[in-house]
């Protein structure tokens, strides 16, 4: 755990250069626009430890698989969202010396993620080697208002002295992955050109054959002169252009960079020049304040509807900004070909590819934050995929158009190569439908159902009755071979969870057919005609679900994680010593799984996802067997936890657990920021406060809250968007406000009692 | 399935040229003393398909753990014996044209691998493009008489005019392994040499830093008189010499090769040049004629004391042989620190490392063949290497001295990287303490359990006690997260052959302890105070073995394989249609775990170690509950059954699994030999004949046979070394006969009979 970040409601600062912090800072720091995005790499040259990172959205080369031992089904790649052109790049030389700050004397340094803004701005002061002194100032933004724009201002002023100072301002396409299975460069260089004003590269991914261009244009300034003698940089995969000027004492030297990046996801290749020429001339000419103006405009809309406003304390303030704001630099949602990758464009780790993460975390966070359509989009998403999670499903031995979705995957494909993983956890599938049905609950959009919905809900159904076998021993249907959400076990007989989720797509998907048969009959006979669906499935899946085996102590009270699960060594973790934590890098794997103890949710998440459906007795009951066990390794499991526990009545441990995902990044509680940020958990910490403490439902069509207030907070306040209705609402000691943006009367639960909330007077 | 080999009693014949079956080729035509070995590459240039290998016993390379994912406690490396020195390697010119098999046109082809004589011969007659038409004889040995040397002859013949032919003979270091994970070459070049009469090379192992040097001395000869105008070939890590002569039509030229391939393992390095000088001098001067009769009266001493004779079936006979003959080319056990590779020095998959393989199946072959002080050194190979087995548990979280034999190793760490296979298939632990058990059952070296066995056995049994837990529901020791023998299972609880297995060890741990205590007192105390053995581990081990859990099914009167398999659908393999097999090549992973069918002997492996324990009618119930299940996708499997069936009365299935071992590799049955042959499951197809078909077995310090004979065959005859007495047995329809080749009475049983053997007269 660190400590370093300075505490403030909407900025993340950092006060001092430590070249040791510096690949978590490159995280910290990321900025993106949901398009593209980027580490907070230095402009200038420095040969310190550092993770070079600027990605692309569903730009990605399909890396070949690289395992010990192949087993039969594996995928052949792993699709990477790539790092690609180095756009910022700077060199400065003072009196001939380059600056690198591994090599001169910092005496000042800070750098600051303005939330509120959406810019990234450093400063710093170094002696040079040579005794020049010198002070610069960076701002960089990657534009909302133009999502495949960005731009940036470097500043370098002369202190002590006169000095010479020669800066060039370059884009760079010779990039590379750490991560690279077989030490592969991913692409081809196209061309350059730098003839015009501006200077531009065209690089093109290996396999996948993505042509991306960067436009460049720099200004170059003297005291906010513009400086006309300037060279190009000519080096065919590095382009730009430099300028060598004496500064005066107490003079500055600044470069604009507006650039432009285009590929052909988005536009037919033969556009690509054109676009790129007229936006980095069009950005010239409105200049870099009118860009700070756009973002700040820009970022303004997003808070509007999507902060949460914690009074009483700084640093929860900051954290639960900073968990918003990297997901609104992640995805926007504009776009149904993207999604959310664990760790954004923050590092290379996981490949910037999609799991179930989107559906059990996210999308409650933008279906609330930001609407129906990004919502919908995210599920269109998986719809687009269909075919291909069928074809999985083929090469694992089902038919009759069952699917299943994969574990990690960029364009439906799977990418996961541990069999444990990729063939058994299974339950992702669940979660697929689960989005559809929360959807809904959520927006009441039932004609997303017969649009695109119930066709995904019969491939689901048709694996799952597919993937259960009929037990002679049990006289019950049972789910044998299955990893569960708790990765800590693997391979086990009837997970609780799996087995009880299976059976909940089995009835919603038979109910579905039924709703959109009743509501929709055109929308029922073509999608029963295109996926050749017959009555006697329906019978099946009924079969199973009234037939399906779920593990169970009767004794305790309790669903059991799997079979067997009592023969283990039942011990509570917090009993295990300190050298033993993180078990998963202390432990061996046969160890932690033949060990009772618990990554994240499992039997949890099922009470978490299908709440209704059971006492709050029993949610107790399973919360206090489980919990105990559970080492919270994922940062996805808190979250659930810390909603479970404010839901049974036990507010100081939903506290608990809300801050251990809160500032998991900020502090680097799990000592892995420097790969990245844990993008997609920071939904769940949305959901802590949202769905933990103030207890937001939706009750049969009515937004419901049993809100509680952490101690040592004086109030807090968040936004959602519930069927068109905007809703404040605001949470303090002994005070609930909740203010109707509407032109129209809603209904609301609070405290388990109905009440008619009026619209605000304007 | 292929069936191109020539059937004969005493050589494997192939007569004509298939260039694509050369890699089954060069794998079934391998040739080796123990010492090293070759697949059977050509010695002239050859430009099709061909896997080179010439392997070293002992000089292995750490080749650095490749895996997807990695997870704690992976091993570091994957120990190879890796591709080295090709001293075998001729160019011949004919006017000019370079003699490659897959440029010519080939008019004859013929391939012996005489395994009476232990040679390889090859001769073929092609046309070169030029129209020039030769005739090629070669004949290969490694010589058993002095295994760290090797020989050749190569001659040329002109058939069908005058020609200039150019002969070279080198030794070539610039070699790689195919499988290399990280596309290394694994040799570092020493030096060379090429001043005296004969040339060396010198290479070291990266890492590991083997030395070795290897001697060549050439006799170039023109219808059998020297040829002097010698050239020398100097191209560092080629050395040789070359000659040319027109030969004239009828006549012919004749290369000798002298090889001596010496290494650090085994001598000084210092002193393995004079080594060298001297061997390749030596043979020299004895000459290649001398060389075929020292090497086939070697052949005769082993056939003299293994050889299994089978009257009226060639092909059964050429079978047997067969593995009877690459056994004893991989290892011939004079040497502790050596082991049998699966693949021996025929292939690289493997990498030529020890697996349980040695314990389960070698065992039991080299003992009754070659007698004690063989099987011996196989079970000091384990000893030498117990403190490292304690290091392996100890990483994976064991303490108090306990023992985790590795899955594979060389030098006694673990090298394989699959966490259901390395940490979890720990039965390979219950197998080496059985070889224990096993060897002084057979030899009645009592001694060997004072000296060595006993302190292997408490290593192992601390082992057991403390993987096992104690089951608060099942109130019994239970056993999590292990796989059986059969790999078609991962992560099982409370697998019936490894829970049986560990109870066993602990069972003969106490009972070894006593022995020892009660015969070798001062060993007894020598050992407890060196591993600090205390009295309350016997009392906690005797807790174990009285409360150990197993899962059975009472209503079929089975062996559980596992906790839940009877969840399983169970549809016997007959039943899968032949798209479906072979199952590994054709399911994903998860469809055959979760699937009814198990790979090799697991429940029954025990039986089969166990025999004793259990009356014939469990036996037989657990087999025919088992067998129809079993896909027998590993190759050793059907011994295990064979030898089973044999023992409840079903001799037509005994003799079906013996002919799936047999011919495995001659009629590349699992369309895998290119890779290598099957060396450790050919001990299997041995004791498929004596222990199934005779029904070998030791009662009581008495060996015991139960015989039957297969149908087609007239008879059949082996030797067995028991106790220091040689037997021979000869079993025919209706007939048993067995000769005492020692001085003294030997008690044997027969058909459960007790009977006195009498020395044969001399």
């Amino acid at each position: 755990m660190k400590d370093y970040i300075i505490k403030d409601e909407w900025q993340i600062i950092e006060d001092e250069f430590r070249p040791a912090f510096q690949e978590i800072s490159e995280s910290l720091f990321s900025i993106g626009n949901g398009r593209m995005g980027q580490r907070a790499n230095f402009e200038e040259d420095y040969s310190g430890k550092s993770l070079q990172g600027s990605y692309i959205a569903g730009v990605y080369y399909p890396d070949k698989t690289r395992v010990g031992w192949w087993k039969n089904g594996y995928p052949e790649y792993f699709a990477k969202v790539i790092n690609s052109v180095n756009w910022i790049g700077i060199h400065v030389y003072v009196d001939g010396e380059q600056l690198d700050l591994e090599k001169v004397k910092v005496h000042q340094f800070r750098r600051v993620l303005d939330m509120q803004k959406g810019q990234l701005i450093r400063s710093f002061e170094v002696e040079m080697n040579t005794g020049a002194r010198i002070e610069v100032q960076a701002i960089r933004m990657y534009h909302l208002f133009q999502t495949e724009t960005a731009s940036l201002t470097y500043t370098v002023k002369a202190i002590n002295r006169n000095m010479e100072i020669a800066v060039s301002s370059y884009m760079d396409a010779d990039v590379v992955n750490r991560d690279s299975n077989y030490d592969e460069q991913f692409w081809e260089f196209e061309g350059y050109e730098i003839a015009g004003p501006s200077q531009s590269l065209t690089v093109r991914t290996k396999k996948t054959g993505f042509a991306v261009r960067a436009d460049l244009a720099s200004r170059f300034l003297y005291n906010n002169k513009p400086i006309i003698n300037k060279q190009k940089i000519d080096e065919r995969v590095k382009v730009g252009e430099r300028v060598t000027q004496i500064v005066e004492q107490g003079a500055y030297l600044t470069v604009e960079k507006y650039v432009a990046i285009h590929s052909s996801i988005n536009h037919p290749e033969a556009e690509l020049s054109k676009l790129g020429t007229a936006q980095v001339e069009w950005m010239q000419d409105i200049g870099f304040s009118n860009l700070l103006r756009l973002q700040q405009e820009s970022w303004q809309k997003i808070w509007q509807d999507a902060d949460i406003r914690i009074e009483g304390d700084v640093s929860a303030q900051q954290a639960i900004r900073f968990n918003i704001f990297q997901l609104y630099q992640t995805y926007t949602g504009e776009d149904s070909r993207l999604n959310i990758g664990p760790k954004g464009f923050t590092g290379e780790k996981y490949g910037g590819v999609t799991y179930w993460d989107t559906e059990a975390y996210c999308l409650p966070f933008y279906m609330a934050t930001k609407g129906k359509e990004v919502a919908r989009n995210l599920l269109i998403y998986r719809y687009r995929q269909l075919d291909k999670a069928i074809e999985n499903a083929e090469k694992l031995g089902f038919d009759n158009g069952a699917a299943l979705y994969p574990m990690v995957t960029i364009n439906g494909e799977e990418c996961h190569n541990e069999w444990e993983i990729t063939f058994e956890e299974i339950h992702r599938n669940a979660a697929i439908a689960f989005a559809i049905f929360n959807y809904i609950r959520f927006t009441d959009d039932r004609a997303y159902l017969a649009t695109y919905g119930l066709e995904v809900l019969v491939a689901i159904a048709r694996f799952w009755s597919q993937r259960v076998n009929w037990s002679e021993a049990k006289q019950a249907y049972v789910m044998l071979g299955v990893t569960g959400p708790n990765e800590y076990e693997n391979n086990v007989n009837n997970n609780w969870y799996t087995n009880r989720m299976a059976a909940w797509c089995l009835e919603y998907t038979v109910q579905a057919l039924e709703e959109v048969c009743g509501r929709y009959p055109d929308d029922y006979h073509r999608i029963v005609s295109k996926v050749h669906y017959k009555a006697e499935e329906s019978e099946e899946w009924k079969h199973i679900i009234t037939h399906m085996y779920y593990p169970i102590d009767e004794e305790r009270g309790v669903f059991l994680q799997q079979d067997g699960f009592l023969d283990k060594d039942i011990i509570p973790a917090v009993f295990l010593s300190k050298e033993d934590r993180p078990l998963n890098q202390k432990w061996s794997w046969d160890r932690i799984l033949r060990s009772c103890y618990i990554k994240q949710a499992d039997v949890l998440q099922g009470l978490y996802f299908l709440e209704d459906q059971f006492d709050l007795e029993t949610i107790r009951r399973n919360y206090d067997f489980y919990e105990p066990l559970t080492v919270h390794e994922s940062s996805l499991s808190p979250c659930v936890h810390a909603i479970i526990a404010a839901k049974i009545g036990n507010p100081e441990k939903a506290y608990e657990f809300y801050l251990r995902t809160a500032r998991l990044d900020l502090d680097d509680y799990n000592n892995d920021t420097e790969d990245g940020l844990h993008i997609t958990s920071m939904a769940g910490t949305w959901m802590s406060i949202v769905e933990g403490f103030a207890g937001m439902r939706v009750k049969e069509g009515t937004l419901s809250f049993n809100p509680f207030i952490p101690q040592n907070w004086d109030s807090y306040s968040f936004n959602v968007q519930f069927r068109g209705t905007p809703l404040k609402i605001k949470i303090a000691h002994d005070e609930f406000m909740i203010e109707n943006h509407s032109e129209r009367e809603i209904n609301i639960i609070f405290n388990n009692e109905l009440t008619v909330i009026k619209p605000v007077e304007k």
